[in-house]
Formats: C-alpha cells, sequence, structure tokens
C-alpha cells in the first residue's frame, strides 16, 4: 500500500481527535493511501514533543513554514485557531501540499476568499474540516433529501446549543477573542449548522435577518491576573431564506444551560421531514408510513460509512466523524476527485456569518 | 350555590372545548360561581339548536346582539372567527356583560386597541383565552422561572409547528383567508408562542425581525368550485429581544410535516433551564441535580390545577386546559380580581404580530 | 333518544372517572341510546348526596339493592371495592341489569366463575371495565396486530409500574387489605396488564412461573392509632406462555420510584413490533420502513375513537378511556352485542393471577 | 514507559474491537505500563496475517500454545469461542501469563469452575471482559447506587435485546450451536445483564425461575447447503431474587425485532431509580429533586472515563468500553491489584445460566 505523509499544525483539542482519525482510519476502510503520522507542529518544543509521542506522530516541529517544507510530508491537516488558517493553507497549497483545515474556514470574508483563490488554482487537494457532515446520520438524511423523499423543501431549523460559558468565571480562552477566533458562538459553531443546512438540503442561504449578543461582557485572563473584555458573541440568532424557496431558522449559542452538544437540525419538505441531535448521535428521525417520525439507529452495515465498524446497535462517538472525513479525504487524493466539503463552500458559509453581523440591530421596535 | 349565566358565540371547534369546559368545570373546582349553559349563538338556526341540545345548551340564539341583552346571561364568551372579536367584545362590555375572547384578541392593531380601550372603562371582567397558559406543565414552568431557579433569563426558543395544510388540495377556510383570520400562522399560532413566551418569563417582547410566507399561493375554494388566492401566511419566523434582555426565535408554520400541534418553548437561564411540548402535554423538562434535563410529569396533586383531578401518571388532555380557563375566569369574577391574560396582554400580543409584518424583508442578501 | 337509567355503586376514584364518562359521552359520539345518570349509591347519607350533586346524578341511594329494585334505572356500575362485586353484579344480572363492572372481575376464582355462570345465564349484558383497552393506542395496537403487521407474535413484554406506596408511612387503605381487595398489586394492576395483553395478541396466557413481594410488612392504619400488617403483595413478577407460542414477561409493582402510571407493553413479532406507554398515552411506536420504531401521535381522525374529539396533536387524557368504554358498552346494549371485555374475559385473567400465586417459590437456588 | 507484551487469540468481531483497545488506549490514558501488540493468533495462516496488519499486531500465530510460550507476551487476550475458553485460559495462567477472556466465561459450570480455580492458583491477574461494566453511564450508574442514592434496593429489571436472526434464512453461525457457544441468548447476552445487574446493585442473584426457547427450529448451514437443527435458545426469560432482597426481571432475546442491540436496566430502590439502554449509551436516567427521571449525558469530565476523551455532549461509541477494560485490566496488572470481574464473577454467573435452564418448564398451568 502506497503511503502518504501527514503533517498537522496544532495539538489542542482538534488535534488530538484528528490524530485519533489519522491512526485508525487503515483498520477499518480499505484506502488506496496509508497516511503515515510524519510530524506534529506546534509552538512549545517540550510540548509538541510530548503529543507527537502520546498521539503517534513520528517527528515534531516548532514551526508550520519548517513543516510545509519537508518532503516526506504531503498533506497539512491545520487544526490551529482561525487566525492561522490563511497563512499556513495558502502557503501549502503554494508547496502543492494538501490542505485539510479546521473549520470555519478564516476569521473573515477576504482571508477566506484568498484561501478559496488560492485552493482554485492549486492542483493540490483542500478540504475544510466540517466534521459533522459525516455523521452517518447526517450523511443518511443528505441521502434521504437527496433522493426527494422529503419533496419540496419548505423549513430548515437548525440550532447549535452549548453551555460551556454559562459561568461568568469561565476565563477568555482564545475561542472569546475576535483576534485569534474572528467571532464566538456565531463563527465556531452557528457555521457548522450553516453548513449543515446547506449540505442536507442542497441550498445556499440567500439572505439573513437577525441579532447576536454578548451577555457576559468581561471575563477573567486566563492567568487570573485581570478582568477583560469578551470581544465575540455568546450567541446569534437569525432566519433567513435559501435558493430554492426554503426558509431557515438558526440558533448558535453557548449559553444554554444543560445542553451539551446539541447541534439539532429538522427538515420539514412537502413530503416528510427528518431529524437529528447530535446529543444522540447514532438517531435519525424520519416521518415514516404513520404519519410520524421514525427513530432509525443509523448503525446499519447499509448505512453510510457504518460498514467498517460493529454490528447494528453498537453506536459510535463523536471521534468517527473525523475518521470518516480523512477516509474520504485520502479517497479523493487518491482519485484526483474533488474533496467535500471545498474551501468555496467554506467561503460560503463566511458569507453567511458576515451577512448575520450586519443584519444585527434591523429590528422593529413593539 | 350561586349561578352565573354563560352565552357563548360560535359552536365549531372552539365552541365545542369551551362548552365542554362549561359543562364540566364544577365537578372538580369548588367554585363560588356555578355556571349555567343558558345560550349558545351561531347564524344557521338548525345547526346551532342541535349544536345546543348535543353540548349542554339550554337555548339558540341566532343574533349575538340578542344574547347580550339577555338578562339572564352574565358572561360572553366569544368562539367566533377573529372578524367578529372587536364588535361583540366591545358591545358586550358595554352591556356590563364578562367577555372572555378567543386569541388572537383581533385581526388589527387599532381593534384590539378599541377591545383594550373597552375592557379598562368596563366594570365588567375580560380575558382573552390563551388556553395554553393553563396547561399544568406550563404553569409549572412559570412558577419555577418565577422562584428564580433559572436565574437570569437569557433565551427563549419558541416554535408552534402544524402540518395540517401541507395537501395543496386543503381548502380555503376562513382561517385561511385574512379578511376573517387577519393572518395565517402568524396570528393563530405565533400568538400563542408570543403570548405563552412573555407568559413564562414576565417580559415583553420590545423588539423583532423575520419573515413570513406562503408557500402555497392558491387554494380551491370550500365549495370545491374554484381556485382563489390564500391571503395569509403558512409560515412566520422571527428573532427578537425581551424587555430584560433575554433573546427570543420564534417559528410558526402550518408546514412542519409530522408535526402535528407541537407548542414546544425552551427557556435557557443562568441557573437552568426548562423545556416544554405540548405532543407530551402532560411533561415539563427541568435541568436537574446532575446538569441534565429531568422529565417531570406534570400530574402530582402538588401541581397546578392537577389536585383536583385523577392520581399521578394520570395525565389530562387538550381539553383541560379550557377547564382551567373557565375556572380561573369564574374565581376572577367572583373575587373581583382581574383575570389573566387580559385584553391590554392580548393588545400587547397583537403589536407583536404587526412587527413581524412591517419587519418582512429587511433581510442582508448573501 | 331513547334514554337509558344509570345506577352506580360507589363514588371514589373510579365512581367519578365513570360519572365523568356518563356525563359526556353523549356530546362527543352519536349514540342510539342517552345515558340518564339517575342514582349513585354509597353507605354515607350526606357524602353519597354531595358526591350525587358535584358528579351529576339526580338521586342517591345508600343499599344497593335499593338501586337494582329501581325501574328506572337499567345498567348497575360497579366502582367498589372487589369484595363486593360478586354480590352485586350476580344480584344486578339476576334482576335483568345489565352490568359494568371495575376490575379485577373478583378477588378469587371462584366469585368470578360464579358472576361469570351469572352473566352467561342472564339475557343482560355484562362487561369487565379494563379501561385500557380504550385507549385509542391500545385499540390501534391492537389492529395493527390483527391485521398482521407484525407476522407470527415472538414476545409480549409487559410491565405495570407505580410508586404510590413506596413510603412506609403510606396508610394501610383498602387496596392493601386482601379481605377487600383480594391482592395487591398483582390483581390491581397486574391484572391490566394481562388483560391488555391478552387483548393485543388475541392469545390466552396458558401458563406462568413468578414471584410476589410485600417488601414493607406493616404500615399505620388509616386512622394512624396502630401498625398493622400488610396482607397483599407490592410486586409480582412472572413469564409465561401464550396458546400460539408466544412468550411472556409481566411485572407489576407499587414499588417502582419514580415510574408513576407506566402502563407499558411492547409486543414483537416475526414482522415487526409495537410498544407503548401509558404515561405518552398518545403515543404508539410501531416499527416502520427503515426497520426503526415510528412514534405515532394516536391523535388522527382516522384512529380509534379520535374522530369524535379534537384535531391532530391535541391529545386525549386518562378519562378519555372511560367514556370510550361506556360508549362501547351503550352500543352492546343497544345493538345487542356481547361487550367486550366480557365475564369470561374476566374469568381468565383471574385464572392467571391465581396461577402466579401458586407458582411462586418455584425457583432454582444458585 | 514500560511495555507489556500482548497475545490475542481470535480476529473476529471481539479480536477486532479488543485490538481497538489495545491500539489506542496510550492515547488517552496515562498508563503504568504501554501495551505493545506483539502477536495475534488465529488458524488460517493467510487470514491472520492479513488481521495483523490491518489491526496493528507485529507478528501472527496460528498456535495459541506457541502464543503462550513466546517470552515476548504477558497477555492472553482470549476473543475466541466460548468452547476455547477454558483450554486457552488455565494453560495461559499455569504459564504465568495474565489472561483476559471474553464472556460468558465458559460454556458450562464444570469448565468456569476449573477456570476460577486456576485464576486462584496462579499468581498471574485474570479478568473475564464483560465490556458492558465500562460503559461511563453504567460506571456511573454503580457510583450512584454505592453511595447509596437509591436507599434499598427493590427492582432490577434488565433487558437485552436484539434482533438479528428473527430472518429464518439467517444461517447458523457458530453462536447457534450448542457445542461452540454453550447457549443461545441466554448466555451470550443473558449472562451479561445477569453480571450487570450484579454489578451495579452489588448483590448475587439467589434464585431464578424462567424459561428458554428456539422460535426456528432448524437454519441453513453457513455453507447453504442444508438445514440443521438449532441447538440452542433464541431468548431465555426469567425471575428471580438477589440476596438483599430485590427482586430481578430478565430476559434476553435476538427475536425482539426492531431492537438492535437494546441492553436496558432499571433499578428501583426505597429513595430513587435509574434506568440505562446502551442504544443511548451516553445516557443515564436517574430520578431527580421532581420525582421524574434526569437524562444525564455521561460526557463530563468528572464521570467515569471520560475525562480522557472529548469535551461534554461529544458522545463516545461502543469500542471505547474496552478501551477502558483493558486500561483498568493494565491497571491492575501495573498495581497489583485483582481486576473486576473476575472469573469468580464469571463463575456465579454461569451458575445463574445454569439454574435458569434448570428452571425451565416449572410453570404453573392455567
Amino acid at each position: 500500500m502506497k503511503e502518504i505523509g501527514i503533517g498537522m499544525v496544532g495539538y489542542a483539542f482538534m488535534g488530538r481527535v484528528h490524530s485519533q482519525a489519522w491512526r485508525n482510519v487503515s483498520a477499518f476502510f480499505d484506502l488506496p493511501l496509508t497516511p503515515a503520522m510524519r510530524a506534529i507542529c506546534g509552538r512549545d518544543v517540550e510540548a509538541t514533543g510530548a503529543a507527537a509521542q502520546r498521539l503517534g506522530w513520528a517527528s515534531a516541529e516548532t514551526d508550520w513554514r519548517r513543516l510545509i517544507e519537508r518532503d516526506d510530508i504531503d498533506v497539512i491537516d491545520i487544526c490551529a485557531p482561525g487566525d492561522l488558517h490563511a497563512e499556513v493553507a495558502i502557503a501549502a497549497l503554494a508547496a502543492g501540499k494538501h490542505v485539510l483545515c479546521e473549520k470555519p474556514l478564516a476569521n473573515t470574508v477576504e482571508e477566506a476568499e484568498a484561501m478559496a483563490a488560492a485552493a482554485a488554482k492549486s492542483t493540490a487537494k483542500s478540504m475544510v474540516a466540517f466534521n459533522y457532515r459525516r455523521v452517518p446520520a447526517v450523511a443518511l438524511a443528505r441521502a434521504v433529501i437527496a433522493e426527494g423523499r422529503l419533496g419540496q423543501i419548505r423549513h430548515v431549523r437548525a440550532q447549535y446549543l452549548q453551555d460551556w460559558i454559562v459561568d461568568p468565571d469561565f476565563p477568555l480562552v482564545w475561542r472569546l477573542q475576535k483576534d485569534k477566533a474572528g467571532s464566538g458562538a456565531l463563527g465556531d459553531i452557528g457555521a457548522h449548522i450553516i453548513d449543515t443546512a446547506q449540505f442536507l438540503i442542497g441550498q445556499d442561504v440567500v439572505g439573513v435577518t437577525g441579532l447576536t449578543e454578548t451577555f457576559i461582557k468581561e471575563r477573567p485572563r486566563p492567568d487570573g491576573q485581570a478582568m477583560e473584555p469578551v470581544t465575540v458573541d455568546d450567541a446569534a440568532l437569525f432566519v433567513g431564506r435559501f435558493e430554492g424557496g426554503a426558509l431557515g431558522s438558526f440558533e448558535a449559542t453557548r449559553m444554554a444551560t444543560g445542553r451539551k452538544n446539541s447541534l439539532r437540525i429538522e427538515v420539514n419538505g412537502s413530503q416528510g421531514s427528518l431529524y437529528f441531535d447530535f446529543e444522540a448521535m447514532n438517531e435519525l428521525w424520519c416521518t415514516a408510513e404513520r404519519g410520524g417520525f421514525e427513530r432509525v439507529l443509523v448503525t446499519e452495515p447499509h448505512h453510510p460509512y457504518v460498514g467498517a465498524w460493529w454490528p447494528p446497535g453498537h453506536g459510535l462517538g463523536y471521534e468517527h466523524t473525523f475518521v470518516h472525513e480523512v477516509k474520504d479525504f485520502l479517497e479523493a487524493i487518491a482519485t484526483g476527485a474533488d474533496p467535500q466539503p471545498s474551501f468555496e463552500d467554506g467561503l460560503r458559509v463566511q458569507r453567511v456569518l458576515a451577512a448575520v453581523e450586519q443584519s444585527h440591530g434591523h429590528y422593529v421596535g413593539i
């Protein structure tokens, strides 16, 4: 089997889960290319070395430029904060490296445009890591809709609810800083539901109106030495229209006490509906023969990605979405296909994020 | 026990369920006033007479003015379409009759203002029939929030999803005609979630932005003789702000295939959350000691209204909300208290409905 | 419309809910006979009189023999404790009165045999009040099974879980006394799941093995003056076989903390399965096209009994099962059909209860 | 870090999932011993070699005796069918190798006794792979019960429902042959619920009565050449008592159409209850402050095993139970503690299985 060298930037949450994907994908899927985990890259020498050993990477680098230069590395996997995405991705693509980039694609529309342009120009493959597309239940949902089983789509109702910053003492981590993260709930999790919605119904959002809010205006710095202003939103709510005439209702918040990672989406069509909630990620609810919603346990061998794993009823977890992601990416590289979602898809999401921020405040008083 | 004479206008869906409430309330609640079902009023002599007999009314009238004139009638219960609300209610209040009026209060803000003014001037009592306030689970939810158990309220997520007009052959009944109903999903079911949201958190909506849509532009007339344009919305989606700083996300649609009567509302506060769906009306979900949602079966004797009924676990149905409504109305009349929700509350909802319609189209294109 | 005179024995829980049924059935169903609530019977003059007024009965009696003698009474509705069932029912049937008798039919197999014999001999109609057969979802489940949609039935898994006597201070009410109630959870709620199981699959239980237990051996008398031994079971568990080869697993307990009135039953067949839980009584879960369970909201006009009530999604409550029961009983009387479940059905359940008690203790030690 | 050599027998379903555990455990848990995947053993040279490569084993063996002899192997992991368990385990223990053995421990009580005796005599560690103990939700449930939060335990209601042999054309695989598997649903999945029940409440089963059934009497051989009798049960149902006075209700079946891998267990105590279903493996339902069941998403850092993985709401899958299993086993080896569940625990389960088979047929006819 032909090997392909992987280099990864970042070793925090996303780095750990991407590593898990690269480490295991070949044990479950028959792939044309076997990923070799060549190097992981971080700023801190010691921490990066420890991460390399623990996560299974053969070497460690402290400069992402060096990673791109290495001849034994064919793929750059970007798991760093958003402010690094554009620079790393554009350099990697220019060097002919394939790029898998975490979401949201960038911190601004301008960066995203530059990245999409670089991708278009490069012979290398690029993909943005909207991993929820690779939940088997979500992939099944798309297939059901694509087959026309729901008829004409009329409503998408998408929410991404978390509660990890409800505590006002939770510190000002990078995800709460505009210069690092671009935006707050909007870009971090709102981006996921925009992409998932567009993916599911095969229509792009064409207009939105909404609002954002920062409930807790300042938080302690991570070093605990001072309070500093929170520069991103805690929540974003918007409604909009899709190009095909469907209506969308969106809500992304990190302040939904009791909701941990509830990416939930319902699609209503003229002939049927379906519903998904990531907190029960192995289930898809589809309208069925008696007019109610059928709880489909998406663990059958014929369901997307599932045949590679365990028998029916033996559910998968969060990390499996990343295994599926790298599997599809490797197959695209091997066959020359364009991996999905593309940087162009990522740019489109970025434009919706920007429109939500622009629409803010246009509301009618009572 | 002192009797109080009831006269009702209308004998369709709302008339049937209000009759059930008047007929049974005294068997379950100890009331200071016993309702006597004196007369029902409709345009068709024969049909009204048949309804009187079947539903337990002592007589039938064909002119609502006559109903108001009758000395043996103290309460006018308005179950007619929205275009009649203002005229009947104002006349009844002027004649010193108590008025229970179906929702939405009126078809326009102007009508609602006139009704609220008439109510303010009258010595008689008036109430708008937002019956969902009287679901025991909703009443419990309000109590939980009022006690401060959820902390500061940040999110209200309210949807009212139905699917009874998904079929394009469904005829153009009065609820689909603007002159009769004022608006479509917006006023019929959107009004319910606005009222329920405001009731639950004790804050009024102060601004909205959103959109409405009519997916099916024309439908057969009830007589089947021709197609006619649908003059009301099929769906309304909007987001907004409450006076206390909470954000609201609202969606009312009759096009949510597979959702039958799903009035669902979630409230997130800084300390906890709760969730309700009318399709499982005996359940309230509240965050609990381990951080998850507890399914509370609202059938305990100490829960609101429930002590009058059956042992724990023996659930109530839709019609019981109306029994509770007339029970509260009769008690208010007897004690001289102001029944809730007032016509003023109904007017406030009307203003939100109007603002949603005005906001329509203010969205930002992608 | 022809009237039929009703006389009821008992005015406690069952008396209240039966009254509700008689009072409302004609407002919803077109019946050949209109029930006239002629008399209610209890031992205490004053309390019976008050109950008559509150519940809508025209008169009160204090001797059930007198009730049977009255010419204006055609139906005797027995809502008294089990130790009275046989005597009242046999006397009523001998007098040519139709009898609706609460469950379990009797306190012993011998009494039940005498009652079934009396019913067989009489020209009057008789019915045992296993009301759960009249839950629309249960009636729909039976129809689904009868149509063969589940194929050959292999498993019935039936539980009736309550928790109202978990508190050791809960007093020794009549339902906890063998001389009044015959048995405990076994006869009170175990009887319901045996009947429901046999009804659903159309097969009788032919053999059982199991055990019963009384966890709390003595309790305060209702007057609080002394502790007395509990003479009935708190819980009964058994497994068994049906005549057609299906296996049954049964559990009835009043000690399932957190379960209020959870009559739950699952049926597995070679082609499909279904599931019901009374705590969500408007739902039936049926396997559907994708192999999962579909949550059917049994509130559509074409579902059993539902057309008489409200639009889809507007659920019914506990008491409606009794409205359906008296509706079916009245129709049987009018048409001369044999009402179901018959006293013979009640006797069959009684035999299973007795076999469970006999099997007790036959277990194999480890 | 010190390495410990692992050798595994078998590479089918259990072999694949054990491999996944050995391959990943060190990336998530800080362990005193690092497992080195030295050799996998199977009868077919070619297939075993391919499995070794795919699953990450350094070498392949075709004779389990050879595996035991190898000096670089410290742990024998037995993933072979039940008829091999006793022989391999006893030999391995005699050679001083630690043994992790799949469940049920053996095919007969006699074999299990010999294995437990060998384990008692050996200085090496041994453990039986009842993996469901290591579902975080199950481990949390045990902790809740051990803390006394449920009070005195009264009921255990345990079911393991599958449907993979509903189709009569499903072939006679080894799990359907008594000489290979010992028994059918009883030993395969019934063993799991017996162990889980005993684990959860800390009480052993002391007596049972029940029945077993084989619905489909013969099936095609895997080669499709002939029909052969099914020599194991399709389903086993039993009730019993625990040493501390709790009652147990058990059901294991492979014929529950629509249930894929539903290991469900409810425990009722005098103070509270809890409920778990493996089909939603990241959830534990515990009674909470308002008397209902709280859905606890067992994905918080303080929950058992969870801190090693992902943020709240990012659920785990089936395979993670095995990662936790080998983690605990390695820690026990390193610290000299006795791993749980022991071969003695496995023997105890075996005795319950045997008692169920003996009790068969002792039922009372109706």
